[in-house]
């Protein structure tokens, strides 16, 4: 970290103070939802609440309460910060696991959103595995809570937090970002540089697209110059890459879309290769997930399995890495990884390369149990500044 | 909510004080075990709890110690409500997943008993499958816990709370209470009411007949007018069903039995439409488990699933609410219900009944995180009404 | 508990203040890495956390922080043990459920080991089952985190504690200990004892070696005299047998190894008769594994429990007790025993002896979640006593 971290907290502060936004009560689900200063006052609070953690300062400021979550899909990391960063706040979590038949549809959710809401503070939420469920539900989720507050079943309305769907990842893309701000210096240092976004090759099936998607969803509104490449038939959301294209007219920044890794790498200053699914894929999966054929749900990951490896070239290696700028493009990736001849016999990444790189990408993702503190404490204080400054001057040891 | 939070606290904790129940260690395994003033002394208590989270207080008053859960049938509701409870005080659940082997029978519970309650303040279980089971169970825990206190093994004994027996449901059937109350204004405006609770169709097998037998044993002490109809077969346990008729004649209320809804639902200001198994088929459903019986099982829940089948006309109807009085009765359920259309083909209840009552039903479920903090608090602390006060008087925000 | 508690705490302060040891920041892997000062500190903190929990006084001395736990074998004591103990001290459990293929091999490890740590005091790990692999699994997490906190990746560096490996498990050997110096009066006490610690039959197949290794690795230290009884076949591990020789001839107590129970037992005062597998076939066991041979595995599986059926006659039997000092050896078990005629057809006990033994067994257990609080304690504060003292000062009652 290159402050001070008593520096670095009254930095962010100062920052918080000044952006003033109020989120409390809003949730969580993408960040193109939520203005520039509110993602500017995110990256402040988990720098604060970072900095706490680091002086061993205690970041308590509930006296009780649940953050339940709901993990449709596995997770190692985002289910530890979650988990972590409730702790560091005082809450704890509830993990709702579902039966075949709780949770399905209409009534249920509904009456399960609500049943799981009575003392919750917040409601975190892995939805990505099938394209056009994830987001659908969280929303489905937020209406029933925000309905069962104004029906007097809730005390509280709780606040829906993106834990990754089919859209977004914002957990993960702040905690990107804070990583770029961390090593950049600031967010205006990031608007003249050149991030790499590429798919890359993976011997594995149904990667979602939420995170790249959530990468470019962001980065586009920073006044970054932001490279999209894939093969052919890898495209993303066409609304998000739409979007990702506007915004970065609006920031003065730029955005292109290519199908050569070699092209996006080159001059680079950040580049993120990670695998992800065939979009037309993915839809039919879901199309024929609804219709429950399972043979043509194996056919089809036999399929999506030989598209991918008609592109195993489309891995970062030392030469790809060689063409960015001076040959020293910081690697970023979400974690895990597919490394050649580590995890699998070929993957998105060189074993020398991701080496060199591992540290890193393992202090990017150290920002997310921040970066999720961060919403909640936003989400849920009445005056997150002056809960942070309480923080501070209470100097409360965490052990 | 019918009064103002404080006021309805300052009124909770005045009855609180004048009751002066002393609960301390004891268990909550049926509320006919538990006195008249100590079921007020819950209700006070669950009141006080809930107006202390809807100002947004804490109402933390243990620093530390383990709730342990044994769940040995699914559960959303009460599950979330019991570690939320938990939560709400301070305290920490801590579920034992039980292996195929362990926790089985004689020393083995004795053991596994004292080695989850070293730390342990209450042990909250379900077990409500096999007909003279669940009960026995508990009982078997609670005397090895107030064994392994007398022989020196656990500072404390650790209070063992029924989370659903095949026998009762004490946390369900006090949520219920407290719904009523806060409905009708008090306890005293039950005495004039006439509540069905009776049987409902359901497409599903195996429902503990616990429920319906907690409300019967609860509210005939209250001097209601209670109305429990079914098919012939779907008869509750005797004894359960005695002692709702020796407790009505005590309180001066009323209890019959009839094979009508409709007779039921006549002129009822409350119903409680709800599937439960036949008495007869849980006990051979007991007795083939206990023999190993795997085909016999499967055959005996075809010949209950037909035998409810029989009966699919007990349905709550809009026809049948209409019956009731001023075809406005408050409809009850403990939730899921089986609705009709929605949840399956034909259920419990129709569509239109069920969308007009769910949030009243949302708001029956929301008691049971207080009711049974208001148990844990009431069997834990030396001198609640002190805590409550203080709880009160400290002012502390959850945030 | 011989001594009066506030005594029996000082006595403890007064030990622990006296030893002045330094174990901020270190793992706990095994008995033998630990000076002996450090083992009696151990001995004392737990002393002091059993006593401010039996008057019913708080021990929480951390404001937030997560204990991972890393469970690859079944358990319920130790399971129930570390997350008790964690709460505690006012820390908080999080489970790391392993998937098939996480957390394998080489950078896999060292990755979800950070990923887990970010906001991480301890992180227990159960990993016995396949000799040569549980203590170099929980070495390789070690590394991974010292090196992730060298690397800025954490923002400090958690405690690693074995609650069981192939090699050792010093959490029961430390609860074992902490219960023989309760009933003794001290550690000088135990000097002149013999202590048996031989097989047993059981008619299952594959139980640890750590339990008999981590006491003979222990008690050897003390100049007590240890002797160790087993049919041919079931030797423990050659460096830990080699170790205990050693660490008996210095500690002046002495070290036998024999193939008759009765020779062991004769004029012990305590006796720990115990199942394990044999050696040889759990190296078998371990390449076959590596090997991804089932059908030998299975085979292996028979030929283990052949091997323990031609040694039934090593059951603890009241013949056998009556051959100890005065007939009146202290039983002592890690749990569960398997009970003749209760857990099984023939098992390591009689029934009537376990049945006389049963609560002091639950008495030794008890001090697990003591002996693992004191680990954590020493391990992560910088001034335990000073923390135990202001424990003792501030009087906090738990509820």
């Amino acid at each position: 970290m290159s402050l001070a971290d008593s520096a670095r907290f009254a930095h962010a502060m100062a920052e918080l103070e000044k952006l003033d936004v109020r989120l409390r009560g809003a949730d969580y689900l993408t960040t193109w939802e939520r203005s520039l200063p509110e993602v500017r006052a995110i990256l402040a609070a988990a720098s604060c609440l970072a900095s706490l953690h680091k002086r061993g300062l205690s970041a308590v400021c509930f006296s009780s309460g649940i953050g339940v979550s709901i993990f449709r899909d596995n997770s190692t990391r985002t289910r530890y910060s979650y988990s972590a960063a409730l702790n560091l706040l005082g809450l704890e979590e509830y993990e709702v696991v579902e039966s075949s038949s709780q949770m399905a549809h209409g009534e249920t959710v509904r009456e399960t959103a609500n049943m799981v809401s009575f003392l919750t503070e917040t409601i975190g939420i892995r939805d990505d595995v099938y394209l056009g469920k994830g987001e659908a539900f969280m929303r489905e989720v937020a209406a029933a809570v925000e309905q069962g507050y104004r029906d007097g079943v809730l005390h509280q309305r709780p606040s829906v937090i993106n834990l990754q769907s089919d859209v977004d990842h914002p957990t993960q893309s702040m905690a990107d970002l804070a990583h770029l701000v961390d090593r950049e210096g600031g967010l205006e240092e990031l608007k003249s540089r050149k991030i790499a976004v590429t798919w890359a090759y993976s011997p594995s099936y149904g990667k979602p697209l939420s995170v790249p998607q959530g990468v470019l969803g962001l980065l586009t509104r920073l006044g970054c110059h932001v490279a999209l490449a894939h093969p052919p038939g890898y495209e993303l959301i066409p609304a998000v890459v739409a979007r990702a294209r506007a915004q970065a007219r609006e920031s003065g920044g730029s955005f292109e879309v290519g199908e050569s890794m070699d092209d996006a790498f080159r001059g680079a200053h950040v580049v993120y290769p990670k695998s992800w699914a065939p979009h037309a894929i993915m839809k039919r999966r879901s199309a024929l997930r609804d219709a429950g054929k399972t043979t043509e749900l194996k056919e089809l990951e036999r399929e999506g399995l030989a598209q991918n490896a008609r592109h195993q070239d489309w891995e970062c290696t030392e030469q790809k890495m060689a063409l960015t700028a001076g040959g020293q493009a910081l690697y970023m990736h979400c974690l895990p990884a597919d490394i050649t001849g580590v995890s699998c016999p070929r993957g998105e990444v060189a074993s020398t390369v991701f080496s060199r790189a591992a540290a890193a990408t393992y202090r990017q993702a150290s920002w997310k149990p921040f970066v999720i503190a961060a919403v909640i404490l936003l989400t849920r204080c009445a005056d997150p500044v002056k809960t942070l400054a309480s923080l501070r001057d209470r100097k409360e040891p965490r052990a």
